[in-house]
């Protein structure tokens, strides 16, 4: 049982491999399945904060215009970190995520997700930020964590729900699950007022 | 492998039955042992907010006293609900735990866990407080939550990490697993500085 109607009008696809936004996604009780369009993330570069998320989900659901039946709706989603005015995407090597963690350590940064729900004639996008607080962090703590955690597949080098989520950060300022990849509160509200 | 050296020199028990608790602890990478002593949980009427699950955590504590080796150190946790400047505790009807949900919806509240780390001759409290915004829950929603979740071990009657939490919290402040139960950020910092 769901509060979705939407569900009775469209199959729900999830266009994203992260298994922590299939994980939120199914506590939402809905039906929906899986495909992915593989796509270069590329932006312009003048893009900052929110715009660069809303961006990529808008080019990710773009992507599926041409194969889209009547009674789908595809959700894209994707997040950055955001931190001294510049972005932390996806980190490219053991010391590049090293020295993001540096950056974040004794610092407040910004995750930001961008979301669209897309279907083959309409589409509406949104986004979320959540303010996160790391303490300092000692360099053996960084270590421990790359060499047990492995966070290459995560925007910032971190995942909210690791270890070091646990122990270094003190407070958040906004939606928690917004931080693993899918503001699903706001998710909800847009789901269930989504009607074209 | 932890940095936390004090496993080197006490034998860590958690005084706590929620299950919640015992996984965040976990997380730690801690070893420890759960160990009961059944309290009355009563406080002087007088008591507001933070005042609360400190008094209670430290009440919990209290009774193991008598029993604690030169070489143990217990850790023990109370969690309230504050809102419209009153306390909500764990429900004790459906028809409480629904009227408790109708008060924090469309509401702010404040989730305040007291912790109290306790060995033989020494003890160290302190506390964690989060600010929790629901938007607001329809009477169906509510239903559905009670009737499924059944959150009759939780104070406020919900559990952040459940269905009703993803669809309707639309932000927090402050630290999530408090709102669990346990600051565990918190409590890993006090567990790297108690050295007596």
């Amino acid at each position: 049982m769901t509060f979705l109607s939407i569900e009775n009008k469209y199959k729900i696809i999830l266009a994203s491999q992260s298994p922590r936004r299939q994980n939120l996604l199914k506590e939402l009780k809905l039906n929906f399945e899986i495909k992915i369009k593989e796509i270069e993330e590329v932006y312009p570069p003048e893009l900052k904060k929110e715009e660069i998320p809303v961006y990529l989900a808008e080019l990710k659901a773009l992507a599926f215009n041409n194969d889209l039946q009547n009674n789908e709706l595809v959700i894209t989603a994707d997040t950055i970190v955001w931190v001294n005015n510049s972005v932390l995407g996806k980190p490219t090597s053991y010391q590049n995520a090293f020295s993001m963690l540096e950056t974040l350590s004794n610092n407040k940064h910004t995750v930001y997700t961008g979301v669209c729900l897309k279907t083959k004639n309409t589409a509406k996008t949104f986004w979320a930020s959540t303010d996160v607080y790391f303490r300092k962090l000692e360099k053996q703590e960084i270590e421990y964590y790359l060499e047990h955690y492995k966070p290459y597949d995560k925007a910032g080098s971190y995942g909210i729900q690791e270890w070091i989520g646990y122990i270094g950060i003190e407070k958040i300022e906004g939606s928690y699950f917004n931080v693993m990849g899918l503001p699903i509160q706001k998710l909800y509200d847009e789901l269930k007022k989504f009607n074209t």
